[in-house]
């Protein structure tokens, strides 16, 4: 667990909620279109098996998982379905909103909630939450504000970074481990 | 911001329209062809989601942006309508007319226009511009040519680097910031 | 070949079955998704082509191979066809007793059998193998257990590098490079 | 340009034909696999708009340029047709009576040819053209057997630096970055 002290061990041991920021956080900020007829294009996202198996370990031992993003995919909306996240925002223009939506809908404080963010418009969120985390590849202005920068990139794996981190917090890693040895 | 010495700065500061060739600048310079029957094949594009809300900020400070690029795909199309850009030129066999034609519907001097390229067909466009960048990952002739060589490789950042750059030389940088920590 | 010591030597010596994950190992961990209607999206997935010729000559010694993953797509089912592979197992949710089965439908020995693996799930099967690897970008829980790391990544070349191994220490590695010479 | 010596020089003065493998020199190795109904996938390519653009450049001063694959896909035919490639040899599962062939066709001695290539399947090639060229990222043992290797890897302008080297070998180098300059 790379640069984890005490500080963000104790924001960590708190969260319930893990919510993402997608391009650049769950994917490392590639927008691929697939061109099509008449300007039109496709899009095609990129994720990454580490953190998808992390999410679902996340609902595993009963933390909850969600995305806000300011664009919108099917490609976001099957990935969300296929780990079973609790909350899936797209097509946010103003991320604020939709984070605090969603904390009602969580019934959830702010100081349980861990977002994970790359750019400027996640600054608001990451002002406000328990854990605000950048990835290694995010704007300087994030990495200024955040209390935790991944070693890992977004797409290759900072999710899961922070998913260990936060299950190390909360004594539940070991026992992760232990259940797949069998 | 690395490598900003004030050479760099001046030139920036004067700038009203940002230029981009679209293979290597906008995007890491891969070509991806999905086949399809026939040998003929659809063409996809991969761009980067900094570089994207940097462009965005670029429209809400009223500078103009812009691409020329030698090829032709239904993606660049809509990668250009989904970041409001005043000018997309493709098929551009030859950059030097493609671009002196937008300077006239832009009503700008060539000093007012920044261009980013990664290739020696952006040699003529890059000799007439008040800056001229080349991307991380350009051609050795190119970064030669350049006032500028960006830290980051196209496609990874390269773009927004270049935004922040110009957004700092006009004083505008840490409104936007400020902006969106509301 | 890199850090090839005598135990691991010894341990390939013995294999008769490459047994291989899918994402992460046979890929870089990307899981691609391009959006269809309605919020479904069709999965693409990467192999490499080192990886391939290795597996054909694999089948060209007279040894095995397969795969055991976790997901299902028609991606892997065509690569699997597409390489001859002896054992293609998709939808495994745990992967134990899929690697169980295909040991009695091969009449192997778990020493004669080779996993490469790179997440917790993994753990299961890489305790009951002969010679157990993790990839250089493996969950550092999988590399804690493995009897060798590669230094390639997945997607990059690992299970080609996981092949030349096995091949050496069985001294058929020079022969296949003969052939090609003629 | 890296690493380039007398003898390479010499060797590449005497090309007039530029014969390339697909995956892992005109690409980086990847074969990506979009998942269709019942088993089947389509293969996406990507190769690099800085090689694209070279292989235009080959043409234009007269050389010629082709292809020799095991592989065969309809990105790869439309790549082809797109640079004007005189040689696209798909689905060649030798490539030595492959090579002879275009030989022929072209009325080119061996000591004419350059051809780069990446793993062992290449080798009887590499073994007959009069320049041997093996990618960054290739096999160690076409890299043992190459004349020159490049520094940059495939897909990511190894081709490109392949070219640049032949052209400057040639002297004509200098004269195509003047006709960009005007």
């Amino acid at each position: 667990m790379p640069r984890l002290n005490t500080v963000v061990a104790r924001r960590a041991k708190k969260i319930r909620l893990l919510l993402l920021d997608v391009d650049g956080v769950l994917t490392d900020g590639s927008i691929s279109l697939l061109s099509e007829g008449a300007g039109r294009a496709r899009e095609i996202k990129t994720f990454n098996s580490l953190d998808g198996a992390g999410l679902r370990l996340m609902k595993l031992v009963g933390l909850r998982t969600g995305i806000i993003t300011g664009r919108k995919s099917a490609a976001v909306t099957a990935r969300g379905k296929e780990l079973d996240m609790d909350f899936v925002v797209q097509d946010a223009f103003r991320k604020r909103p939709a984070f605090e939506k969603i904390l009602r809908r969580a019934r959830l404080k702010p100081e349980q909630v861990c977002f994970v963010g790359d750019d400027v418009t996640d600054l608001p969120v990451m002002a406000r939450v328990g854990l605000a985390v950048a990835v290694a590849n995010a704007h300087p202005e994030a990495k200024k504000r955040a209390h935790y920068v991944t070693r890992a990139a977004g797409g290759h794996g900072a999710v899961r970074e922070v998913i260990d981190l936060i299950l190390r917090a909360q004594g539940k890693y070991a026992a992760i481990v232990r259940r797949f040895l069998g």
